[in-house]
C-alpha cells in the first residue's frame, strides 16, 4: 500500500548544535522526512536551513508554537535546554505531537512523570534521544552479556564518560547555567554513564546510590565533574562512573561478569561511523607459571549501514507510523528506560546535595 | 672485577606455586643465582625441585630456620602467608638476609613497620615482589602520564583486578583462611588496584578512602569481593578499584587525565611474556556534526626481553649488590611504595569493618 511508505513528518524545535547532526539522521531514515524548523528567532532558524542545506520544502518558524499548529507535522524532536522540556513536552503532546526527547530528559522525576502522563493521555509515543542503544554494536554487546556460559552474571560494571569544554563553551554554554540545565555533568555525560550501567542491568534499579565526594561545581553551583556508585544488593554487584565536561573525552564501558568481561571505548559515539568495535574475553585463565593467559581479548567488529541516530529516527518513526495506521498502541518501552535513568540521576543528585549520603531506592 | 660478576645467591623460603615462577626468574636473571630452597616438609621441598628441574647444587631444607642459617645466602624471596611475613622476615632481617616478600606485605601497617625496621636496623634491602612495577611496559606508561601536554592532570582512575577461583582454591587456598590471609581478596588483588592507583598518583596517599557496599565474604569472614573509592582533595581526583577472586579475570588500569587517557587491560600479568601493549588518546575531540572522533587511541607494544619478574630480580640484586659491594645503602624507595599501598589497604579493611565509613588519612 502507498499509505504504509508514506514517511514520518518531523519537526524540530530548537535550532542547536545537535539539531544538525538530527536533521541529517531524519535525512537519512528510510521512514521519516524533515517538514518544519522553529526557534524563538526566525533568524536563527534560517541560518539553520541554510548551515544544513535544508529543502525549500522545510517550513521555517519563529516560535513553537507555530510549529506545533502544523498540522503536517507527525512528530517533534525536542533538543531545548532542560528546564524548557516539561513546557514544550506537554504543549507537543496535547497537541498530539509525537515527542523524541533530548537527554536529559527531565529536572527530576516528578517533571518526568507530567511529562509522561501528557504523553500517554494524548496517545504519543515518546523516547528520549541517547542514540547508541540504537546502534547494531549495541544489541551484539547484549546478546553476549546475556549469554550465561560465555558472560555468566553480571559482578562489577564501570563507566565514564568525559570531554574537555572549552573556555567558551564553560563560560557560555545552556549546559552550565542553573537557570537552563541545572544538572550540568550530571545530566549531560553522567545520563549516559547511568544509561550504561542499568542496560547492563537490564534497567533493575539498584539497591543504593551514593555519590563519591569528587562532585565540581562552578560558581553557580553547576556539576562541572562527578561520580557515583551503584549496588545492587541482592546480586552483590557494583557500578561506578565518572562524569566530567572538564577532562579529556572518554565514553567508556566495562562490564565484568562471573565468566566474561566486555569493554567498549566509544560507546556513545563510536569513533567512526560505518562500524564500531568493542572487545569481549571469556574463560580467561593463567597458563602454566602464571606467565600470560590462554586466551586475549577478541576484537569484535560490527558495520552499520545507517548511522545509529538515523537507527533511532527509524526506530521511533515505525513507531510512530504503527500508532497513525491504528495498528500499535505507544510503546512504552522507552519511557520506562529513561524513567529508569532519571531515577538513578536524581539519587546521584540527592546524594550528592547531601554530603554524598547513601540513597536508598 | 671478577668479584662484580658475582650474581647474588637467593633462597626461597616456601615452596608455594608462585616460587615456581620466581625460581625461574632467578635462573633468567643476569646477576642472581638460587643457591637453596626450603619448606616445613623436606618431601615438598624435593618435590619442589624436581618438578621444576631445579640443579643439584640448590641446596633443599626442611625448615626455614635452616636456610637462614646459610651463610651462602645473600637474600630470600619469601613467599608464605601474610600471617608468617612479620617472624620471618623479621628474622631473615636479622640474619642479614635481603628481603624480596610475596605481597600483601602485612595485616596491617603495623606490621609492616615492624618488618621494615628490623631491615633498616639490619642493613637489608627491602622489595616486595610486585613485579608489574618492573616490566619495561611501565615505565613507558609513567612518561605519558608524566607528559603535561599530552596527558595533563589525572582526573579519574579505575583499577580491576579478579579471577576466579576454583571451588577447590575457594576451600583450600591459604588466600581464604582467616588464619594465613585474612585480608582474603582485598590482600591479593586488591594489593595491585590500590598499587596502581597510587602510582598514577605518584605514591600521594589519598584524602579519604571509603569502601564500597559490595563486601563479599565467606563464612569464615574472608573477603571474596570489595570495592572502594579514594579521593584526593585538592586535586579532585577520584580513584576507584573492583577487587575479587570470585569474577572473570580482569587486570584493569583506565587513567583519564585532563588532556589524555590511558588503558591497559593486563596491567599485573601481560597477555604475552615477550611483548605487552597499552593504549593512549591524547587530545580527543569529536569531528564536526559530532558523528565521529578526531583521532582513536594509540596502540603502543613493548617489547620485553626478559619477563617482569626477571627484571625485578635484576632490579633487587642490583641493590643488593651495591650494599654488598659497600658502594650503597639500602634503597627505601621501594618500602615507600610498598608502605603507601599497605597505609590504603589497611584504610578500606577499616571501612569494611565500619559500614563503609569514610576514612581519612
Amino acid at each position: 500500500m502507498a499509505e504504509d511508505e508514506t514517511p514520518i513528518r518531523f519537526g524540530i524545535m530548537g535550532c542547536a548544535e545537535i539539531a544538525r547532526k538530527m536533521s541529517r539522521a531524519i535525512h537519512l531514515s528510510p521512514n521519516s522526512t524533515l517538514v518544519a524548523i522553529s526557534s524563538r528567532s526566525i533568524e536563527k532558524a534560517k541560518q539553520f536551513s541554510i548551515k544544513n542545506k535544508l529543502s525549500e520544502n522545510v517550513k521555517i518558524y519563529g516560535s513553537y508554537d507555530e510549529l506545533l499548529d502544523d498540522p503536517l507535522v507527525d512528530a517533534v524532536y525536542m533538543p531545548l535546554p532542560t528546564t524548557l522540556h516539561l513546557k514544550w513536552a506537554v504543549m507537543a503532546a496535547k497537541k498530539h505531537k509525537h515527542l523524541l526527547l533530548e537527554k536529559p530528559t527531565a529536572l527530576d522525576v516528578k517533571v518526568f512523570d507530567e511529562m509522561l502522563e501528557a504523553c500517554e493521555s494524548n496517545g504519543v509515543q515518546f523516547m528520549d534521544a541517547s542514540m547508541w542503544y540504537h546502534h547494531p554494536r549495541t544489541a551484539i554487546m547484549k546478546d553476549l552479556l546475556s549469554n550465561s556460559e560465555l558472560f555468566g552474571r553480571v559482578k562489577a560494571i564501570h563507566s565514564s564518560s568525559s570531554y574537555c569544554g572549552t573556555q567558551q563553551f564553560l563560560e557560555n554554554d545552556i549546559r552550565v547555567k542553573p537557570d537552563l540545565d541545572s544538572l550540568g555533568a550530571l545530566g549531560d555525560t553522567g545520563w549516559y554513564c547511568i544509561g550504561a550501567i542499568l542496560w547492563a542491568m537490564n534497567q533493575k534499579l539498584p539497591t543504593t546510590v551514593t555519590a563519591l565526594p569528587n562532585t565540581q561545581q562552578n560558581s553557580a553551583g553547576v556539576i562541572l565533574s562527578c561520580s557515583a556508585s551503584l549496588h545492587w544488593q541482592e546480586e552483590g554487584t557494583i557500578a561506578t562512573f565518572y562524569s566530567s565536561i572538564i577532562s579529556h573525552e572518554t565514553m567508556e564501558l566495562a562490564v565484568c561478569g562471573s565468566n566474561g568481561t566486555l569493554h567498549v571505548k566509544d560507546f556513545i559515539i563510536p569513533y567512526e561511523e560505518s562500524k564500531a568495535t568493542f572487545s569481549f574475553t571469556s574463560g580467561a585463565k593463567f597458563v602454566d607459571l602464571h606467565i600470560g593467559w590462554n586466551v586475549k581479548p577478541r576484537e569484535v567488529e560490527v558495520d552499520s549501514r545507517l548511522p545509529q541516530e538515523a537507527m533511532m529516527v527509524k526506530e521511533f518513526s515505525g513507531l510512530v507510523k504503527g500508532i497513525k495506521d491504528g495498528r500499535l498502541d505507544p510503546d512504552m518501552k522507552w519511557a520506562r528506560t529513561s524513567r529508569c535513568t532519571q531515577l538513578v540521576l536524581d539519587a546521584v543528585k540527592n546524594s550528592i546535595d547531601n554530603d554524598c549520603k547513601a540513597v536508598q531506592m
